[in-house]
């Protein structure tokens, strides 16, 4: 057998994200223990019931004790505080990374925190389902999907490829981009469309007479799709639209004036404007399919 | 074996709806000959090829001799037309249906056509795949699904079990409502999400700089659930568009409120908006699951 890549891995947060990490990690034997901190004692219970971690506890120090990589996989909300928590208690030469939806936020939130010879590489795994909590783990769910890494420039080019051999060691294509470039492509593919969904459905809860029910009656014509992603983890979406405001509110505007033209089209008339535009968004599913991300 | 409900079962197009249609009335054997008429030439061969039904000409006047179903499953767009071209080639005692997903069109365009002595069924089955054409027919697409019959007073109660029994005979759960209420439930279930899947998808085509091959890249985290919808046949969906405008535009309203809000929300920094708002749309996911339409 090979080295692992880690001598011992500390998730701090086990929920669907971290949760899949630990049962991957173990899984290819990338490191040689994977630990997780979880400030919920059931969190903990459960990630050692279900065996997804050699060790837990909600002790975030001695979790993190010998640690050389520790991986943020908490809301991102939490991410300034926490990483003035763990700043003392990380290693020389240990790795802090993350899976956060947002990565503007942690060069401005975490870098700063982290004492001298501590690598940071921000990272984000595209992969995910509705589902929430260490129970939703999955092992093969970053499985042939994207991990981007955001590492801030003048990071120590080894820590980077540690954490890249990571994520391909759990069957992940890695992209490194720069955070804000980051921040605003996961805008359009990821927040507007969360944004869209949670609202969609809130406009359906909020109908006055009794067609709510009917709603659910008749939801798979489209309604249902909606519905999956917006049964989302709440607070991990609210951290994420709080903390790329501009970007999503920029992309917002764009989709709300490209609404409205549609929606001016409806009340004329205008067919050819609609059966235009239906068949020029058919192409990009055919790119999607192509690019075996479908 | 049972006698079959209908003798020859006429189905006017062979897209999506209309093979999925012929291959389970066959299936299940609840006709004694299914035929289908298309204007072309291509589809025509495709269904005789593909052995969908007993015969297939461009022939209307052919293909509709002795059939006492004729159930139409062109875009609804053409509806009112053909209503016109088949009136003089019905049986007396026929029953017309179709399968379009607007239905006030239907009682509109169609019924004022139809000779005496001819029934009009109205029907809109709940199903459907991002899939176009004879090739994408499913002889299960029906199984589990919702139909919605929507006839007008005074309907022959018996053509009406008639159809009813069809389609639960190719699986479907039917429900029967009046055709006003259909279109307003249908704008938010199934109207609304294929117009904010394709504005989002074409919001994302626009992007100005080289983003968009990244939105297919990335497109795991949300966009391509909405590329799937948005890839469905552009000129049924300009049809339903343009016939089902005044329910549409209503919901539409409602959903750029909610959004509105969720905007707002968002450049304020209102968290507790969000993560309510987003808590209280996680409960109709469960719903739906429970309802098994998930």
């Amino acid at each position: 057998m090979t080295e692992p890549l880690f001598e011992r891995v500390a998730l701090i947060g086990i929920g669907l994200i971290g949760s899949s990490l630990a049962l991957a990690i173990r899984h290819h034997r990338l490191a040689r223990r994977v630990v997780c901190a979880d400030r919920d004692p059931e969190h903990v219970r459960l990630a050692l019931d279900l065996g997804l971690v050699d060790e837990a506890s909600t002790d975030l120090a001695a979790m993190l004790a010998g640690a050389d990589l520790v991986v943020l996989c908490t809301p991102v909300g939490s991410f300034g505080t926490l990483a003035g928590d763990i700043a003392p208690l990380l290693a020389p030469g240990a790795t802090v990374s993350d899976v956060g939806s947002v990565k503007e936020l942690v060069l401005r939130e975490v870098a700063p925190k982290l004492p001298a010879g501590v690598h940071l590489v921000p990272a984000h795994p595209i992969a995910g389902t509705e589902h929430s909590g260490p129970k939703a783990g999955q092992v093969e769910l970053f499985q042939g999907r994207w991990c981007i890494l955001t590492p801030p420039e003048g990071t120590d080019p080894q820590a980077v490829s540690k954490v890249r051999a990571l994520w391909e060691g759990v069957g992940s294509m890695v992209e490194i981009m720069e955070a804000s470039h980051h921040d605003r492509v996961l805008a359009i593919t990821s927040h507007l469309p969360h944004l869209i969904a949670y609202t969609i459905v809130d406009t359906a809860v909020g109908l006055e007479d009794s067609t709510q029910s009917e709603v659910i009656k008749f939801s798979a014509s489209g309604f249902r799709d909606f519905t999956r992603i917006a049964a989302s983890d709440p607070v991990m979406w609210r951290d994420i639209f709080l903390n790329n405001r501009e970007a999503v509110l920029d992309i917002l505007q764009r989709f709300t004036e490209d609404l409205t033209r549609l929606q001016r089209a409806i009340r004329r008339g205008e067919g050819d404007t609609l059966q235009e535009l239906f068949t020029r968004t058919r192409r990009i599913r055919r790119s999607i399919i192509d690019a075996k991300q479908a």
